[in-house]
């Protein structure tokens, strides 16, 4: 390839709008351009990029056993219908009706059409188990896109779903693909985490997510120094804290009249206290429960937790008219006194049974009742309450005795044990060895081929721009003829370029009549791993120059030893990376 | 790849709702399941040709110097209008309103961000010619999806433009694409004919549609057996006909009473004529004008050619509405005579033209007119009048005084001249060497991924199902083992697949415990080019068979041969397709 024919669009100014470095550095370094809130086309060089982990991520599915086939972005709404996941991705899903009046979907991921076109195909036990993937552009209308690959509208995912006869064969499954993830992720470059996940609204149980740490990632993995433990933010558990004692015995709970005084800190304000002092009551409606659910006011309720414990049906904040019904009061005043049998179920978090006394709403529009003592006032026990895990973890709080830690991360692949939620809904059933109806037992299992993109620039990024891992580099070497108007350069260059060509290297020769500083600026901003600089200064000494990106110095070569010189190098590389 | 582990769904019944050769077999050699009306998943086998194709277009079109990006499906329904393209497409293009109430498409095609892309990065012609592309899935919304893989709802498009300084320029990249289109489908190993065509709403100057000749074809070619003319049908010209002369002068024109006949059929049957007899007047609505197009009445009016005589502009026939305002009359009678001041154009086909006399519309509700003479009754000739070829060829036309022909035909490719509709439009405009601003002149070229992949199976089949090409198969090779159950015929089976793999063929191993005849004929149905069988009975006498699916004769080699003469049979049949 020459640089002089390529649409390699390199910018100096920082775009207004990216926020993240690998973002900043998509734009400038012309891999990227913005077509509408987060969607974005992928020029030569970064297409080049996702090319290169999209046959990594094949080589290694293959490898793994999956079959790759491909399934329509456009979806009948109906089959999401009879998962119920229609209402689960609400508007996060995109929807449209077509000319014939029927509603159809873009798919955000595929478990309906794979399940559904397993229920069509297979009879018996003896086809399974299968594996079946496919690497396609998936589509989430997200509230809020950005940070440009890491969280867009429109993105390539690898999404991969398998069948089994029994829990023995998913857990096989399912270990081939971590292997396999295990294998992209390193020839990819990454420094990745492996953390336990909650499978949340994909339902099943059990699932690990592959975070590589750095400072623009969404996610948040919280972990043990000694890396005896580690999980995503949802997933993440907490020891229960040590039951709270009063230095006296707390007086009677006592009513107080709080007017409009309907938030944790608002109350706090009125009457001096502190949030960790308060009870939040949170009520939320499933399909056909309602719960009522209370974690302290310094706490996050982690709605992941709650579905878990409720048995995973999909919850949703209560809205106002069932809040009022629940509590006998306008929004803001409940309490969990007096409910019990007004709610479906009551899930304690540890932290609120540990108190000694707090502050509650009292059912009553413009009142709070202090002094309220967990166990006197309100049960912790009964049929249809239970004290539980509910929140996220936060500084301070401890897993086993030891402290938790938290750090950023980006989410580039994750892997659920399904189990058999969407085989028995969508019919995906077998007949076992006796002749028995089952329904197959499922494992899915994603990546992110644009956040492999986006982790890598974060991790191999300095002042001068992208650093990449040479298994996922738009080019593995870059030519730059510093005089491309001397001949004899511009013949050198010429020389090595198709020296290297025909040894198979991916090698981009810079043959634009610019000045030196421009070239060695884009070279490093696109940051293509080895560069190979012709010049008239080492010309004349019948030498070129060989630099890794990575590092500050060159070498000098003879202009003879300067294609061996860069094939060994690439091996090198690539070595590193076990590529 | 093991066959006892695959999905490979062959079914022997012919499904229902498959009408072509192509889509009947795509379904049951188990290529393919449909998902919805128009949607289909490719399955194991399915894809692994569809990958190959697009493999094949990648390494064609980087070799004349294109490159590859990549734009996103969904697209801001806003670039679509400010090329007018947005009516143009109408209820074929999908269309949806996202959660901020912003409306998007899901894109048919990419002129508008391709265009928009390069307005935004080129400014001068140092950075021309570019020729962009990308493979991805596009989608229209026919009303009548159909044929499997031909008319689908969501196919994979290679899709590429070009932007030049100047026509020459333009020239030089259509001719490039020309070439590289021709270098593909013969790797493909297709039979083609290529055809002048129709840009149509493309808008641009010059077309050529690349076209498999075959039965299941939608499109139809118009030929002359010398070869001296080869035209799609919209393109198709025709000789204009000899200058009817009536046996004796032609009485004055002379209104007839025709109630409640307004079709050409229900006038013929009224008055006894024949639809030769009849002269046509369609009132069609362009953008700012109104124009009259006369037809014979045994002859079909021609929209594109229409299109083009008027200058391009989209047209539709007009409402009801207007044909009263411009006829006076209710639809089905409207005629020439009296109305040249009332629509912007009067466009007469050369055979209207060369009548000596017909019937026409009176312009009157249930009234006709006979013994219209064109030229005397109504003009031939005036500022908005002109005779020109407006209508589909049909058999007995002529070109240059030879007979047209004419053939069924799938449309697998096809390349457009587009000037600079796209580029004016969307501000795609460069400085010249003088520092003029300038619009890029544009072409663009398009090619049917999955429609090569249907043309090779309607090219490449029998009774007994598909014959593939080698560069396109699912695999090269399958080895039956006969008798899997028989250790030593496994064993040997098991040998050579080993051997051919670490021969870089791609092949598949039948191990699938089950007759003999059950796994011929799915072997005959998905159609791989070569088969090796291992069975007992060759194998007592140390051999196995080799058999071509082209041939109906097999031979015997010798076990220790036969991986040699495999990999010689391979490369023969690639060499003929010059892969």
């Amino acid at each position: 390839m020459r640089y002089s024919r390529m649409l390699i669009p390199t910018v100096k100014e920082i775009p207004a709008d990216a926020e993240v470095a690998s973002h900043q550095l998509m734009i400038r370094a012309g891999l990227c351009r913005k077509v509408a809130s987060g969607t974005y086309t992928y020029l030569p060089l970064g297409w080049r990029s996702l090319l290169k982990i999209i046959a990594i991520v094949r080589e290694e599915m293959n490898k793994a056993g999956a079959q790759e086939i491909i399934v329509p972005s456009m979806q009948p709404l109906e089959l999401w219908d009879k998962t119920g996941r229609s209402d689960d991705y609400g508007p996060t899903m995109f929807r449209f009706e077509d000319r014939h009046g029927r509603m159809n979907v873009l798919g955000p991921t595929a478990e309906e059409v794979f399940t559904t076109l397993i229920a069509g195909e297979v009879k018996s036990y003896k086809q399974l188990p299968i594996n079946i993937y496919q690497i396609t552009p998936k589509f989430r209308d997200e509230f809020r896109p950005r940070f440009g690959a890491i969280r867009s509208r429109e993105f390539i995912m690898k999404d991969a779903y398998s069948f089994d006869v029994d829990p023995e064969g998913l857990d096989k499954s399912y270990q081939a693909m971590y292997d396999a993830y295990c294998r992209i992720f390193d020839r990819c470059g990454l420094e990745y985490v492996i953390v336990e996940a909650e499978s949340g609204e994909m339902g099943g149980s059990g699932s690990h997510q592959f975070t590589v740490p750095c400072e623009s990632g969404e996610d948040t993995i919280v972990y043990i120094e000694d890396g005896s433990y580690a999980a995503n933010l949802e997933r993440a558990e907490v020891d229960a804290l040590p039951k709270g004692e009063a230095d006296t015995e707390v007086p009677p709970a006592q009513e107080v009249h709080t007017p409009n005084v309907g938030t944790i800190d608002a109350v706090c304000g009125f009457l001096g206290s502190r949030p960790n002092d308060m009870i939040k009551t949170l009520i939320y409606s499933a399909a056909e429960q309602t719960i009522a659910a209370l974690v302290r006011g310094d706490h996050e309720l982690n709605p992941e937790k709650l579905t878990q414990i409720i048995g995973g049906e999909h919850i949703d904040l209560a809205n106002e008219l069932t809040i009022q019904e629940v509590t006998g009061a306008k929004v803001g005043f409940a309490g969990p006194i007096g409910i019990t049998d007004k709610v479906s179920k009551m899930i304690i978090d540890h932290a609120v049974a540990a108190m000694a006394a707090g502050i509650t709403g009292a059912n009553k529009t413009d009142h709070h009742i202090k002094n309220v003592v967990p166990g006197r006032d309100f049960p912790l026990e009964g049929e249809n309450i239970a004290v539980a895990d509910i929140r996220f973890a936060g500084q301070g709080d401890t897993y086993k005795g030891k402290k938790l830690l938290f750090k950023k991360g980006i989410e580039v692949g994750q892997v659920f044990k399904l189990g058999t939620k969407y085989s028995k809904k969508l019919g995906a059933k077998f007949l076992d060895e006796e002749g028995n109806e089952k329904p197959c037992i499922m494992g899915c299992y994603g990546i992110g081929i644009n956040r492999i993109f986006a982790s890598a620039i974060e991790l191999g990024k300095d002042d001068n721009g992208i650093i990449w891992p040479i298994s996922i580099a738009p080019c593995e070497v870059i030519i730059t003829s510093v005089n491309q108007d001397d001949e004899k350069v511009a013949q050198v260059a010429e020389d090595i370029y198709k020296q290297l060509l025909g040894k198979g290297i991916d090698v981009l020769l810079d043959d634009r009549v610019l000045r030196g500083g421009v070239k060695f600026k884009d070279a490093d901003l696109i940051g293509i791993p080895i560069r190979v600089t012709v010049g008239q200064r080492s010309l004349a000494e019948g030498n070129v120059e060989i630099k890794l990106r990575s590092e500050s110095e060159s070498s000098k070569v003879s202009v003879d030893d300067a294609t061996a010189k860069v094939i060994e190098l690439v091996n090198e590389l690539k070595e590193q990376l076990n590529v």
